[in-house]
């Protein structure tokens, strides 16, 4: 048998019609991938069964384990299952498992199933049960010759679900899977390519090892993939990916899946530290990122968005004189803004933010992206310039909330044992 | 000859593996969409010879138009060039207009091409050039029999580029487009059920008309979409659209692509009116979200993110005894938020919000989603509850901002001539 590759085929009008993107494939994509399947091939097709069935048929021919998603609902344009019983050959019947699962479900809800939802509990013959923790809409799994075939509902929550609690344990169970090993390093303030070239040589020495450059928006994340043969193998593939990780580690903020402002927060939190925020032209989007984090409020005390310049004044106590003498895009500014921010919050912490988001507020002297971000850790305090330049104010608002962020944790490193 | 159809090709090993998300596939349909072309199949695939040439063969079996991204950069991973020699025997020359362009491109710039570049003036016999306006890799057309394959790079910004500056002229001269019409109405704060019981006489009576109803995480998009016939008809399916934006009228926020932060700014700038912002469970956001609208420095004076009791009270006088009676998620206190905030900024205008973002902090008369949304306008001021429910916290932050703003806005429509 061949190399386990998988297919995709996602059902959907609105990806078509350009309304919605398919994150749905990027999910499944990812999950198949750190099990050691690799998605060679994904199709986008429309609520027709003669595309459905064309698409199953071009996929049965090419790879192992086909993921179809879409059309499973109760609706008449749900025609999923109608295409899987007559592409397999398998009647709908009434399934027992379906059934219990849509009783459950109900139950629990304290409703009635009715109308269109007891279309539900049908199931093409043969077909293996994926129980929705979520929703009406079982998964179906159906194998033909080698071939997995496997059926998710379009919701993305419904089909998450369905695929990590439901269809990689099941693959785990059923297909040898290869031993597959992943590791992320997650980097800010350097780029991608001033990033490579400290770690060229060790990259260079090893071509061995798959190891991805992939830049965001606010960073560079190394992705490190390693198919396991035997532990000696192993070994020296960890000792590659340390080795590496030293090279960087100034620059590493986690090796998690996990943003910024969470990793800082949880740094704080670890050290009983509260934090204040002045923000000029980030706009409020650091108290933003902070706050989508549950619990952040053992740290997080609050913000100003001093956007007016008479805020920054009353607010913040930026001198008037500093203003007229440096503009409100200067290094003197940010320093009493941070300054302002603790003393206002009375908190251990602080940053602050001002810049040129742009497209417009240039000078000759002070360009589009010019920002000022600063940091506080107590009595130690962090300056920088930076010059954002590429004229996108959104881009611009992201790298300059990152850089605060990164900045204070940076003084975090350096100062371990300070309130 | 059949339909306009179309099919997307996208050739990209990071969408595959699941790092990113096939954005370019949904701009393509999107202004093909506009342009009266359906797009029936997207496919993803790897840089592989085979699998790009067997795309080739089956999307041209089916659709009129083929566009397919990536591939076209200067590095040796890119082979969709030497693929679409083999595909269509038509070798790689030195092309007149690619070269004309790369010259331009560099010396625009003031640099030189060197080394990969130079690769970038061949183009397969027989190609047309589209000149990409911001990068060396040309967009390409070939023609066989009635069929239109394009190619585009896959980055997003030169894909755009091309696809709006070069291939929708490119169609609109060589094939005969049918005369699309699309109207958008964009609602907020009705649930889409809602909506609908509220049109379905009219939309039932109007089989003929494609109408769509899209959910989005803040709000519904009506989508209209008519291909014309002639005057009568056009006229015909105006009324109906009109009809329709009359039974809505009060959920309309715009007609527009765009969002209800940039409407609300411009309404107020419109009035002349300035906007102070207290946030305490959306954290930053709304200041966020008006803060990247340019120009709203006119307009937007500051925010507080009011996280901490304490800052409810210094900063915006919210009362110790109000917190203690009613708690920091009541009318009572959002009441005093709002008001302290048009106090504290001076503002005409002022929102404020409060609310149990989830998944903790519930209590068991105040669940998780309950939230207390506070909009001003002058005196007239507006207070609402909220139960967003959804243990979701970055949508309930989302749907606490749109719900602020849209208050506001209803504030603006009612009271058209104040201050």
């Amino acid at each position: 048998m061949d190399k386990l590759f998988a297919e995709i085929i996602t059902i959907g009008n609105e990806v078509l019609a350009g309304y919605t993107v398919n994150t749905n494939a990027t999910f499944i994509s990812g999950r198949l991938r750190e099990n050691g399947i690799a998605v060679k091939w994904v199709t986008t097709i429309a609520d027709e069964p003669e595309a459905i069935k064309q698409a199953w048929s071009h996929a049965g021919g090419r790879a192992r384990i086909i993921v179809t998603t879409g059309g499973l609902g109760p609706t008449p344009d749900d025609i999923t299952k109608k295409c899987i019983a007559d592409f397999f050959n398998a009647p709908l019947e009434p399934n027992k498992q379906a059934t219990a699962n849509l009783k459950h479900f109900f139950e629990y809800r304290r409703r009635t199933a009715a109308g269109l939802n007891l279309d539900q509990v049908l199931a093409p013959r043969g077909a293996e049960i994926l129980p929705n923790p979520i929703g009406t809409a079982s998964g179906l799994i159906m194998r033909r010759d080698k071939r997995v075939f496997a059926f998710f509902p379009g919701v993305p929550s419904e089909m998450k679900a369905l695929m990590t609690e439901g269809f990689i344990p099941w693959l785990k169970e059923h297909l040898e899977l290869p031993a597959i090993h992943t590791r992320l390093l997650r980097t800010t303030g350097i780029a991608e390519s001033r990033l490579y070239e400290q770690v060229r040589e060790t990259v260079d020495s090893h071509p061995q090892y798959a190891l991805s450059f992939l830049p965001r928006q606010t960073g560079v994340d190394l992705r490190f993939t390693f198919t396991e043969s035997d532990e000696e193998s192993l070994r020296d593939w960890l000792a590659f990916v340390a080795s590496i990780r030293a090279k960087l580690e100034k620059y590493i903020f986690t090796d998690e899946e996990r943003e910024l402002h969470d990793v800082l927060l949880e740094l704080l939190r670890g050290r009983g530290l509260s934090l204040g925020v002045a923000e000029s032209f980030t706009g409020g989007l650091i108290g933003d990122q902070l706050t989508d984090i549950a619990g952040c409020s053992d740290v997080f005390l609050g913000g100003v968005a001093a956007y007016d310049n008479r805020v920054k004044t009353t607010m913040l106590g930026v001198r008037e004189e500093t203003l007229k003498k440096h503009g409100a895009v200067s290094e003197e500014t940010v320093r009493e803004m941070v300054r302002g921010a603790q003393r206002l919050f009375n908190s251990d912490c602080a940053m602050a933010t001002t810049g040129i988001a742009g497209p417009g507020g240039a000078t000759p002297k002070k360009p589009v992206g010019l920002s000022y971000i600063a940091a506080r850790l107590g009595e130690h305090e962090m300056v920088r310039e930076f010059r954002f330049g590429a004229n996108n104010r959104r881009l611009n608002k992201l790298r300059g909330a990152m850089a605060a962020m990164e900045m204070l944790r940076r003084l975090l490193r350096q100062f371990p044992d300070d309130a």
